[in-house]
């Protein structure tokens, strides 16, 4: 199985997702700063692994705190997640990983800081355990809407190295084609970081799902030829409308999809919903560094002067997105009754 | 000024459009083969550019027939001007300038061969002129349509590069641009050749109008955010009913800009028109090499077993169309009846 990241006890370990296709090399972090220069540099990406990042490289972080009283191991672990959170705005998972350790250390207020230590990083190997569930969880929920010989377009990489494993529309299409559906997969290249062609197409090979690499510009050719069944894609963040802020193109391939009557789902855990943000305009969008676009592999591919733009996401409305499929079920257009539903469920059964 | 291709007397010398931005390299071809390999590997691109590299090559190539009868030259003729027809189905400009230079042969039927090479020769020098004029023209004409501040997305490369100098799409901006518009350019980087990043750019910043290169899957994200107020774009095929071949996401483009209520507006010389076919269902669509996508500049960016498409070129509907801008004047729809008025208004002016 693909493992994206792995407690070693004294060290983290990452898949280098930069160097994918052409290595699998490990990036092993041994400390907490490693793993925050990771999530930046996008060794590791997808909304739930950086979460799940998150969740480790504090757990990793708080074990070098020396100190004795609580007060200061909460303000030392305070300014550790603030580094996390500084890496990567767009991704709503973040944010959770971080309120959950923060609630488990609120939670052992009476333990010493060595149970404190424990008690975190406890919960962030539950949290990397509780992620492959949820993913198969997703696939589960999400295969009968996928018909037998469907074309699937994907965009971006929402797979197993995008998760703890198996992944979020990745689980949906493995689950399809474990349950011998016969399916197929257009991936998106997804420029300007390659997901589809260096890391979504080497999951698909590794599995042995046929698939074609197209560029993103070719999403609505294929359409047009009725080559696309449906699309499916993950998320980074979902407003309590159904708005569903993901990888820069998804808008584009919204509009597209329903111009030719193609439904688009969006698969993603739970903990990438934010009901706190009424719409998706209040999601903010990473701008990420010129040269992801002047430059791949290190070579430029532009002149020196020109000027660029590079919002990593972009806000899908809720009415271009067909169903939402979540560990919890699929909701279904109006997202917001849908979506206040599945929170208050999740509340119940959680807590 | 950027000439994109020049005869040298014994040679066309060719600007490399494949090593561009990084060297502005010449390709001095000395064999009408050698100009065929060109556009086939696309040292050379765009449609009136093909077109005319094709003329000037048939007409290098004729230069070195042997034989004293007008047979043998015609049929000597016929073999070179099969091989340039193979290089590149989509653009009609090629197609054109054989045509071209076969009625010019023909039109000699009592000249000695040292005469036809000539008339031939003659008559490439002059489609290169008249290219350049036309361009100048569709500027012209085009420029009242782009208001002023307006910011313009442009996709592929319909510039100086893609003819005999000035450009399509990009003489409308350049005429906007000399008239003092205030306009800026959202520039789309186009996979797979990156003629947008590579070669409009380039373009672009060499004449110090204001542009931002972005990826082929952001240019919705810029319609969603207000910030594209039209496009405009060159093409290689347009069929009596106003359907429109051109690179590979112009089609996307139609779909994006109307859900926007942008207009998207087509510059071409009207030997792009192919009245010959009643929609753009019948043009041929390339399918070029899978490397165009797996590889940038030498660098795999994609697992090796991974199945790969590359059209080179979409179809765009009349419908989603706003106006064709040609050196004959504006075409607005229905376009059948416009472009069957210019093709004879064309007519009785040329003959």
């Amino acid at each position: 199985m693909i493992k994206s990241i792995e407690w070693r006890g004294n060290f983290i370990r990452i898949l280098d997702q930069v160097r994918l296709p052409h290595e699998e090399r490990y990036l092993d972090c041994f400390t907490y700063r490693e793993v925050v220069a990771a999530i930046s540099r996008m060794n590791i990406r997808g909304a739930p692994a950086i979460g799940l990042a998150t969740a480790l490289g504090i757990a990793l972080g708080v074990q070098s705190i020396c100190c004795q009283d609580q007060e200061t191991f909460y303000r030392e672990m305070d300014l550790i997640c603030d580094e996390f959170s500084r890496t990567r705005p767009t991704a709503v998972n973040l944010s959770w990983a971080i309120k959950q350790l923060k609630e488990v250390a609120r939670g052992h207020s009476s333990s010493s800081v060595a149970e404190l230590k424990e008690a975190i990083r406890h919960k962030a190997l539950e949290m990397v355990e509780a992620d492959l569930r949820t993913n198969q969880e997703i696939g589960r929920q999400g295969e009968p809407l996928i018909p037998p010989g469907a074309r699937i377009l994907t965009h971006c990489n929402a797979g197993a190295l995008a998760t703890a494993g198996y992944g979020t529309a990745l689980g949906v299409i493995r689950a399809a084609h474990e349950a011998g559906k016969n399916i197929s997969v257009y991936v998106d290249e997804t420029r300007p970081f390659l997901q589809g062609a260096r890391l979504t197409a080497w999951e698909l090979v590794k599995e042995e799902i046929p698939a074609t690499l197209i560029t993103d510009n070719m999403a609505g050719y294929f359409m047009q030829q009725g080559k696309i069944d449906l699309v499916i894609v993950g998320a980074d963040r979902i407003a309590a409308n159904g708005d569903v802020a993901n990888k820069i193109g998804t808008y584009s391939l919204g509009i597209l999809a329903k111009a030719h009557n193609i439904p688009l789902y969006v698969a993603a855990p739970t903990s990438t919903l934010d009901l706190s943000l009424p719409t998706g305009e209040e999601i903010p969008i990473e701008e990420r560094s010129h040269e992801e676009v002047t430059t791949i592999f290190g070579i430029r591919i532009a002149p020196e002067k020109i000027a660029v733009a590079n919002p990593a996401f972009d806000v899908t409305p809720a009415s271009y997105v067909s169903a939402l499929i979540t560990e919890w079920g699929i909701i279904y257009p109006p997202y917001s009754e849908g979506l206040r539903k599945v929170a208050q469920a999740k509340l119940v059964l959680c807590c």
